[in-house]
């Protein structure tokens, strides 16, 4: 069996996704297999018993949002009673950011990839502080939500409709000439989103002050393009998946509680443990005491060849993740150890604009003893808090072992 | 005499320079001096006997505008017969790229540096290919100032007005970690003044097409914010200029056949010699026998500390001006030899965050036979082309030896 040629095979499928942003609708009607009584959630699949607080948290807002509870006492009697189900967004072709929490009448990106006719989906970024990705479902919390799907999310889908879309690859690869990584650093990227926007939401029948708060609420949060990049690494990855025979690793995961991934050549098996507290910056008042373990869907940067994988971009970011500019690039050259392929798009100018490292081989990882690098925003343990700090993180080691050992049964070698 | 307190003082005045973009009017009526039969160029002094094809075709373009004359022949007979003046933008508390003319209707941009009270000025960006700036004057070229003045400008200056203005410093200080120098790469400021504008401009009682069709220019145009940038930085410079017993450079400014500098301490003295060719990268169909010596009061902004001097954060822009991102990174190491300080708020992550070399020292060019290095566009030398690449350049090493035996002459050194 050629591992190497199905690697080969599995990220030059990742390279050639074109994911097209191409629209805003209500996740009940975009994603495949959404029901009304489904919440998806971010990482591998967690039953209420053991997921951390901020994912508790952001259930319960978003059965506050939906409606269907009155306030967390109610909402925990809800889940309790077995009332809602629970599955991951990536069972659904779908990636959320920390918590990851999308609810039926939650507005979504939705995503084409022109390459391979497959569709992935997002929810909309709520900026930062307290949001419900971290966790947190005060009244404020609700109101934004309530606001970025009344007006923020069919405002962006209009003006989409208005053309071709907008090419994600193409915007992640110019950002990375601006010094982002795109996964805790967006700001070219989110403005980029923006300067496509501005002109196509001038020209909607909406009134001025409705444009001019999308607008600006766009253009504040550095973050805007966070979730339309993360599905299309999801569009990326998925494109990649299901090679006969490839060890390069489809997904990295966390739901606060386990840190999972699954592989190309190993179907639609999870490989879970539990997921370390990142070792970042906190903001004042926090440490790391408040950390809640790793948590979020966004480790599908990493998993495409951006985010803590193309740092020797991103300098800047060591203010915000901790560090130095000398080990920001130092871990875009340590990811380079344990991947199969330099990304024919996404390049890296301060290192002669090589590719970035690109299909984490889990082969590398286990000889090599190095985990992959993940850049991530660090949410408080407790549900209702929010977002306590930045830093990095790797996954546990033991996963990329025990879907090694898979990947030797599976295939029949010693 | 301690020239090195007296630097010390220039250079801190540049550093505590704010200057804030305020607003946009007519150049006749914001521009102190301006004048009716008079036009404002880049560089030193310089008569219609000695311009250069590029000034020459702005010129004309600028009497087309004005109305002034019906066609090339016309304009040149109006200059020939002395019925116009031409005076330095540097004379006027202004600044202009490229050729810099600036006619008494054209809208410029009005900053005011909140440290030292004192307003500076510039045009707007016309955006790439055939603008006036390069020389061209076709009626395309006429048109696209038109729309400028009459919509792009006014929407500007209204959006500006309805606030505070804004921080050019700041936006500079926030590029430089977005991997612009801030000359010849404003991709991440232009973006930035988007984000500035945008949810003002969609506030404005224009009509949505305007606002569209403004959003849509300041968007695609990735040097929108270079002359609010330019004139930024002459303020800062104008701050730190007329210093007794400095030998800081406060002006560098080319018009295409001569490049001139001043000197803090030595009043208003230009000290000129013939002006290099860059050395570049051309676009197809041009080569360096089509290239016009250097032209433009743009390095302006390596006289306040960025541009050529910040190359080093701009790794990215060696595929426009030509060498390798490590040349990028010796660029800014080497112009630390040959300044008097590290900017304050103007840093550069590459470099741990150091700041960027500030204040040019005529001693130490002369001293170590070391020239300023200036990023640049190229423009063809004839009238009526427009560009054709960008390089790097450096200023005669001749006008730095003749400044300072002025110096030591002003001064009684030997």
């Amino acid at each position: 069996m050629d591992i190497d040629a199905a690697n080969a095979t599995a990220v030059g499928r990742m390279m050639e996704s074109r994911p097209i942003l191409r629209g805003v609708a209500p996740a009940r009607e975009a994603i495949p297999g959404m029901a009304s009584n489904l919440l998806l959630h971010a990482g591998p699949p967690i039953e209420w018993a053991r997921m951390s607080g901020p994912l508790r948290g952001a259930v319960v807002g978003a059965l506050l949002f939906e409606g269907l509870a009155k306030d967390e006492a109610g909402a925990t009697k809800m889940v309790e009673r077995g009332e809602v189900r629970f599955e991951p967004c990536h069972h659904h072709h779908a990636v959320g950011p920390m918590a990851g929490v999308i609810s039926p009448s939650m507005a979504v990106y939705v995503l084409e990839d022109v390459t391979h006719e497959r569709k992935t989906f997002s929810g909309l970024n709520e900026g930062y502080g307290k949001v419900l990705r971290y966790g947190a479902f005060s009244p404020e919390v609700l109101q934004r939500l309530r606001w970025m799907n009344d007006t923020l999310g069919p405002m962006i889908g209009e003006a989409l409709a208005s053309g071709d879309g907008l090419d994600v690859r193409a915007a992640i690869a110019e950002a990375l000439h601006m010094a982002d990584e795109g996964h805790n650093r967006n700001k070219a990227g989110s403005l980029l989103f923006l300067k496509f926007l501005a002109p196509r939401i001038a020209r909607l029948k909406a009134g001025s002050e409705a444009k001019a708060e999308v607008l600006q609420f766009i253009g504040d949060n550095a973050l805007s393009i966070l979730n339309p990049v993360m599905a299309a690494c999801k569009a990326m990855t998925e494109a990649g998946h299901g090679v006969e025979g490839s060890t390069v690793v489809t997904t990295m995961a966390r739901n606060g509680t386990d840190f999972g991934i699954r592989v190309s050549g190993l179907g639609d098996a999870w490989f879970t443990a539990p997921a370390a507290v990142p070792d970042g910056l906190y903001f004042p008042g926090f440490s790391a005491a408040d950390a809640n373990p790793d948590i979020g869907d966004s480790a599908i940067t990493e998993t495409a060849g951006i985010g803590g994988f193309a740092m020797a971009t991103a300098p800047a970011i060591v203010t915000f993740v901790g560090g130095t500019p000398r080990d920001a690039v130092n871990a875009t050259l340590e990811m380079y150890e344990i991947t199969v392929a330099e990304h024919k798009s996404f390049t890296l100018p301060p290192l002669d604009f090589r590719g970035t490292p690109t299909g984490i081989d889990i082969r590398k990882v286990v000889e090599l003893g190095i985990a992959p690098r993940i850049n991530t925003g660090i949410a408080h343990r407790l549900p209702g808090v929010g977002q306590v700090g930045a830093g990095l993180v790797r996954p546990p080691m033991a996963i990329f072992e025990q879907a090694l050992l898979a990947f030797a049964e599976r295939y029949g070698l010693q």
